[in-house]
């Protein structure tokens, strides 16, 4: 188009994930047709997420006040501390299960090649929460990735420096998945990890 | 997520066409933790497209000053004008093909349960401009839709009453179609208008 603000506008569409520049120009073509209020809303709201949301200095998660609502709740058990790689790892336990415990929020994974040491994961800060004597069983629930699992042993040593038990999601077959497309490594998981039936 | 401004963020982005709210969620969380400069960017943009986007006052099309680059370009050839019905199919006409005309952009078609009429297609604008005489040839590339139609019809009928030249663009197989694949309307379409092969 001739319309250099239309293309400035096409061109940061494009910062947004699984957007390329087809998307962009159809999602900038229809806010200007159709939904300008929308967009003047969206342009708002990105801008006040970006200039007003931190990181909770308690979980890390984020937050636009200094302690997040989780952390700042009576109502949430104190005893339990379950550990995510990020803040939609987060969200996805706190939709899908029933946990009433905290969070600590990693912001990452161990990985040195990127940068990514125990310090910029805030390690000295969840030794510091564990040396509190608060937290009874720290529930380690990153990723089951290589980089994950390498976090994993990492926080099992700082709880178990803490002398705080810690446990770590199970592996297994996942609901609704069939064994014939289930791959190797999750299937030897499951199959060394098999439960008794409690009759 | 407990953070009222997270959850504005994430309603906002589902203005954007194909976007629900799992992707809102995606897109927020990616730009929150992977690129605040690029949301700060697309916030500025969208707030600068939305204020200063106009419509050419010439040709309808977005422009950012009241004549569009298009309209403005000496280079183009003002004896031919291709309606087009909205800026994303002239920049469709632009890109694929190499017209070096001008356009003019109804925004809409007809479609009177919508309240779309000639008066909001523009149509009065676009009399006067072939009363100009400069237009010898009125392209109409209208979408091949019921509603595409009946507005290339009441179109013709313009061209024909300002005693301009109005063409269609061709319907038929789309190149690399199969013929087993084509709809019935397009087959008999293409069969009705076969051109003789030149040797």
């Amino acid at each position: 188009m001739s319309s250099p603000l239309l293309n400035e506008l096409i061109d940061a569409l494009r910062c947004l994930p699984g957007v390329g520049a087809k998307t962009a120009q159809r999602m900038a073509f229809h806010v200007l047709e159709r939904d300008r209020a929308g967009a003047s809303r969206l342009a708002d709201r990105l801008a006040a997420a970006v200039e007003r949301i931190g990181n909770c200095t308690r979980c890390r998660t984020f937050s636009e006040d200094a302690i997040c609502a989780t952390c700042a709740s009576p109502q949430r058990d104190a005893s339990l501390l379950c550990v995510v790689e990020t803040p939609v790892d987060q969200l996805a336990v706190e939709q899908a299960t029933g946990y009433r415990g905290r969070y600590f929020v990693l912001l990452g994974r161990l990985s040195p090649l990127d940068g990514m040491g125990p310090k910029e994961l805030g390690i000295d800060l969840l030794a510091a929460r564990l040396a509190e004597n608060e937290v009874r069983e720290l529930i380690i629930a990153t990723n089951p990735t290589v980089e994950g699992e390498a976090t994993a042993h990492l926080l099992s040593q700082v709880a178990r420096a803490a002398n705080v038990r810690a446990t770590r999601l199970a592996h297994g077959v996942p609901l609704g998945g069939e064994l014939e497309f289930i791959d190797r490594g999750t299937l030897a998981h499951a199959f060394g990890g098999r439960q008794l039936i409690e009759n």
